[in-house]
């Protein structure tokens, strides 16, 4: 019941999310992924494809948080700097290695798929890191330190998760419950939620409101009440407390 | 056409997007709104309901970037620090402010609603700061700076880009085009790709792998190439030269 919270970050590694292209996904996949591990995200950034970027954004995460997921930028084409960027931030030398390069042999030649000298790119893995089980297409992700290189490609960065889970060490769990007040306003719970806010202070409760469009053309309203914490029971009564605001 | 790029960066406050609860869409919204004016996202980050973690995001992002748009965290519950965080980042004082009470007062009156103390939250605007009008409840955002505070709904923050657009100064708009080859894998692609993206130094090319589930089971693949660019000619030229990869 007292264990170390642990806390993870993400870091995403794009253009294309950031020019608004691409809708990203993976900040809330890898959340939803280590949230039953008792791994929270303490925080997660979008950097674009330029190495220094990557850089100094993975050296300020993996120094702040106990854990660092990367996602994107491990495939074969000229855009891909990920596995280059990482090395850097650690220092370390970086070329195709033969654990990864027989993975891809192996991959490739039961598909009839020639492996290219741009396909040879996705084996360069820097020294000393422990590769990951790519289960989709093949090309390893790979571990260094408290690192984890990820692909961008949902599917992909999915399966590499199951691989790795024996890997991270968990904390606390962290449940949620969760109360939907339809035709709530926030300003008018506000008072009465702020109290049990306070009077339950090893709980975290947020405060969501929403609004749905009406085929009509009006709209619905409503306020979405959530509580986290590692006890199960004190959340069964935040959650009474929070079900009283209803009427 | 030698104007200066301009960047943005955006600040996503929130436990509910790192919890994985939530899926935010205001990065995508904003860079969206933003491509057309000539400005283009260099960065975002997601932070917790934290302050301290909101004015050290903040403050590294407003003094690297052009602009910063925050997004979440200024309702009227216990959960929404992000005025005051912000406040505390420009260091500058922060109370309940009459321009901001006005135009709470006028809102609710119309609605019948009660300017409950816990309202009255959302008239607290930091010192120095301008409004951002509201359309859809009422309660303003504010910038400061190159700072510019919106709601985390994403129809409310949408409302109030439309407020902020004339104050933005854009740079060179950066245009795209998309080519889609079905079927194609990225390391057949590679070699040629990088070739292109040499000749074309103006222009930023990326590669994006996709995977789509079949009803049968099985999946179609293939790769989206695309091009950015201030240059629409060159862009042009650049879509033939990937529109030949296909063959």
């Amino acid at each position: 019941m007292d264990e170390r919270a642990v806390k993870a970050a993400v870091l995403v590694i794009g253009d294309e999310v950031l020019s608004g292209r691409t809708q990203d996904v993976n900040i809330r996949q890898i959340a939803e992924f280590l949230s039953p591990l008792g791994i929270t995200l303490g925080e997660a950034r979008v950097v674009s494809d330029v190495q220094a970027d990557i850089v100094e954004a993975l050296n300020a995460l993996r120094a702040r948080w106990d854990y660092v997921f990367t996602t994107g930028g491990i495939g074969p084409t000229h855009d891909d700097i990920t596995a280059d960027a990482v090395a850097a931030a650690f220092g370390r030398p970086i070329d195709v290695r033969e654990d990864a390069l027989a993975i891809l042999r192996e991959w490739y030649a039961k598909s009839g798929t020639e492996l290219t000298p741009a396909r040879l790119r996705m084996a360069r893995i820097p020294e000393g890191a422990s590769l990951i089980t790519n289960p989709v297409t093949g090309a390893p992700g790979f571990q260094i330190g408290n690192v984890f290189v990820l692909a961008g490609v949902p599917k992909i960065a999915r399966g590499m998760l199951e691989d790795i889970v024996h890997r991270l060490e968990g904390g606390a769990v962290t449940f949620a419950i969760a109360v939907r007040i339809e035709g709530a306003r926030e300003g008018d719970l506000a008072e009465a939620l702020g109290q049990i806010a306070q009077d339950f202070p090893a709980c975290s409760i947020g405060s969501y409101p929403w609004f749905e469009e009406l085929p009509d053309g009006g709209f619905k309203r409503g306020v979405e009440l959530v509580a986290r914490g590692a006890d199960e029971s004190l959340l069964g009564a935040v959650k009474v407390r929070l079900q009283s605001l209803a009427s």
